[in-house]
């Protein structure tokens, strides 16, 4: 039905909060971004498979990302069988239900990577979005730490494969099975203290943002917002007794001093930093102000080792690390790469022994101008729990997730992306009421493999406004052929490129009329195609 | 926090109706198509523009999928701040959205290309999916019927980049104002008669399934499904008198006959058919079975214009099917090609002027295993309106969009996209408790670019055990070092294409020895990638 706009009241055209749009360049970017994840992927021997962006929500479970909202932190609604469906949140809640669905038929190990975007129904924020995309690879059914040292070793990789120099990147490990060692050892197991060993995690979550005093209050009563009383809000504390806070404090390095203390005092010697003679190098390479705040591995893996002995779980968590360190060193991932990290905690809750991430060291600005380290970039994890919920046997996993638009953001940074605007099509030209003809050469164009298109605005548009949009589309030419070039059957080729380079040029310069003369020349129409492809070569156009 | 399911209670794994996973020769197939088709769309000067899964739902407007059921069909929720927000059921909407709100930093007109998810919340059925993916261009401030031309030309170019023959497409085209016009010279003009013209819209649109006697009915009083009166569900008719009803016949080229009479009566002749020479000899290669439904085009505009000649609208809509014939023939782009059609309705509400669609006339078989022709797998039109409600002003618009899945399907029934799986990885296997060794051996062969990985499963599985697994993965080759052989610093290389040459072979003849020998060699550690790389070569392993 033919129907026109009846009102002239306007709607406004905006986009819901945390969400955005994405031009050519981002687009670009992103794609020459997958295409190198994919490729370090394929070469670790994973597969694609895609699951759709609904899942029915009690597949996703009580998995959800904010424990502090239960079922709220996802996007749901119930469909017309009155079912409550969600949109997926991360790529591996989905991926469990596809693993216990096809588990019959599919290889075990099950090794497979995807990319896509995620939802999150939370307060939008700079650069906290509600849809975002990541990058995820798994392996299902592969019980022992090799499948998570793998893991790690392909984050790696796929941060050098995407022009991360060594040195600027570090891939932190940590075991919940460690961190619930602790717990338990100051009397925090059982399930009767799930909310308070929550509260110690996010305690320690918050290591890289406040200074240790203020971590101390997070684990003993609790902490005003601004650091003083009747302030901002009141977030209250784990509640731990004094000696519980030293054993925390000694398990993640801090033993009371001042966290810029710690890191100094800290500090590995550099023959505790180099395993390998090959990455020696690239030691003097690290940043300054790196915070070196890692205990050197094997010497942190003992400190942990004497906190936990009473704790069977927190044994096997060490064993698990060193069982991971011992794999990585082999295959030639040393500590400059690979790192026992007490802070990596991850938010997730499906998450039940190794954890990692991959932390960027590269510096950047924050709003106020300071330098900040640009941080995570993606992680990951065991999580033997998420598959068995379906099948009501162990199925163990691990997976590691990138934020592929954080990332893309890092990549931009340091310049590992290009975010030239691409040449613009050829544009044909027209004049009067009979296109036909300039039809006909932008077919004859395009049939030769050249991106060209009719100017479609108007066709009463002046010359100058057909060049103005030409220039705006960054097109390399522009074709003309007025009524007495039509006659003489020949077209004008005007060339954008040199053009602009003219504007810049005194006028009366030899320079300037030689180069006037080479901006706009006229061929045969039967010479367009090679004449435009001279000077797509002459003037380097190649797009992409 | 470590966390064990607690309940062995278990819960079910499956995913919502009209949800589909995809496996890894499926995504193969559709990043090919979408390479090839984003190649056409920018030689035609497109550029990649892309918006997120949801808008605000009153930015998606009144233009819902199905009128039936306004304010269904999509999937809406309220965020945080209680406002009403959709996801996206097409792409066109959105951007139309992105234009008005970027209106002044963007050329025009402006041409622009996306691929992505769209949902849909409707009742799902054989083929018919809740999440389906589109790709779309637009050209939004092109006013004239050229660009119209061009996203028809543009169709046509994607289905032969696509592997379908000409011949075997056919891009129907025809003028929602043809339509105003005939239905106002039948006295159903003006805005009271709205619901009856979509009566009588629907009615056209149903041409191909059903024969012309059942068509009669729904132009008149009704008609009950099965075809008789008290089986099935009625449908209310559109209520024209005789004379109507003759009118809209004459209009679609029925005239009272059967359908099958009219088909076979109105054939063009072999010259009506053929414009170009180049053309001929396509002809020939048409299916037997294709239904000759179309009149000539410049035949039938003749016809079209007498029975619309009153009516403003009607003649402007015949006017600019004419142009874009005369666009698209002066571009080699004849009848056999493009093709006005009065079934071509289009289901969307916010079409305004030249409709089009792209048909296969490909072949399949329905569930009955009758031959049936596979149907539009994209179409698009004019939709001046959509970007005007947000800018209060006239903002002409043309956009073409292609069923990604439906067409994908098309494919790989015709043998054009590749569903074989890909060759998998090399699988090197494990003994005992020390797996450092195999792990430095994975990391080698990566190294070298070739696809490699450790067996992950259980470290005590069997060697059988393993090379099912490679088996299933598809390797080329597994990877065997046992304790004497590591000893010695050798490794055995077995040859799993050759091995499963092998099992189809006398066992005792000549043939089935030299080849057993060759199915499984040793060679010293530091050869390993050489080996496997001759070996992989040997296969003709190429990974894609």
């Amino acid at each position: 039905m033919a129907e026109k706009p009846k009102k002239p009241s306007k709607l406004r055209a905006r986009l819901p909060r945390g969400l955005a749009d994405r031009g050519p360049a981002e687009i670009a970017a992103t794609r020459a971004m997958v295409e190198k994840i994919r490729e370090v992927y394929e070469r670790y021997g994973f597969e694609p498979v895609e699951t759709p962006a609904f899942e029915y929500t009690d597949a996703l479970g009580k998995f959800l990302p904010d424990q502090d909202r239960p079922n709220e932190g996802v996007f749901s609604l119930q469909d017309d069988d009155e079912q409550w469906i969600s949109l997926r949140y991360d790529l591996t809640a989905p991926l469990a239900r596809y693993v216990a669905e096809n588990f019959d038929s599919l290889p075990k190990p099950y090794r497979s990577y995807r990319f896509g975007w995620v939802f999150r129904n939370e307060k939008p924020g700079p650069g906290r979005f509600r849809q975002f995309m990541q990058f995820d690879a798994d392996t299902v059914g592969a019980p022992t730490a090799a499948a998570d040292a793998e893991m790690c070793m392909m984050a790696a990789d796929t941060m050098e494969a995407l022009g991360i120099p060594r040195g600027s990147y570090v891939v932190k490990v940590n075991n919940r099975k460690v961190l619930d060692g602790v717990l338990e050892s100051i009397g925090l197991g059982g399930e009767e203290n799930a909310g308070q060993r929550l509260t110690v995690l996010r305690a320690i979550d918050k290591l890289d943002k406040f200074p240790i005093e203020e971590i101390k209050k997070l684990l003993g009563q609790g902490r005003w917002d601004g650091g003083e009383e009747g302030k901002g809000d009141f977030t209250k504390g784990a509640g731990l007794s004094e000696e519980g806070i030293a054993i925390i404090l000694d398990f993640v390095g801090g033993q009371g001093e001042t966290w810029a203390d710690v890191t100094k005092y800290k500090a590995p010697t550099d023959d505790e930093w180099i395993r390998t003679g090959a990455e020696m190098s690239a030691v003097t390479a690290l940043p300054e102000s790196r915070p070196n705040y890692f205990y050197f591995n094997s010497r942190l893996l003992t400190h942990w080792h004497d906190l936990v002995s009473k704790s069977d779980v927190g044994r096997q968590g060490i064993d698990e690390l060193r069982q991971m360190l011992t794999l990585a060193e082999s295959a030639g991932y040393g500590s400059q790469r690979f790192r026992i990290s007490a802070e990596t905690i991850r938010g997730l809750e499906y998450y039940t022994g190794p954890v990692y991430e991959v932390e960027l060291l590269l510096e950047t600005k924050d709003e106020k101008g300071r330098p900040v380290r640009f941080g995570s970039v993606g992680g990951g994890g065991r999580y033997d729990g998420l598959v068995s919920r379906f099948r009501g046997e162990p199925v163990p996993a691990t997976g590691f997730s990138i934020g592929v638009s954080r990332l893309q953001a890092a990549l931009t940074l340091i310049g590992q992306l290009d975010n030239k605007p691409q040449p613009g099509p050829v544009v044909v030209t027209v004049f009067g009421g009979e296109i036909a003809g300039y039809q006909k050469m932008v077919a004859t164009l395009r049939k030769a493999g050249i991106r060209a298109e009719l100017y479609l605005g108007n066709p009463k548009h002046s010359l100058g406004q057909q060049m103005k949009y030409a220039d705006k589309r960054n097109s390399p030419c522009a074709i003309i052929q007025g009524s007495d070039e039509k006659q003489q059957g020949i077209v004008q080729i005007k060339d954008l490129i040199l053009g602009a380079e003219l504007a810049s040029l005194e006028k009366d310069r030899d320079e300037y009329l030689k180069k006037q003369a080479e901006a706009q020349f006229s061929c045969k129409e039967d010479e367009l195609v090679a004449k435009v492809q001279e000077l797509l070569q002459r003037r380097g156009v190649v797009w992409g």
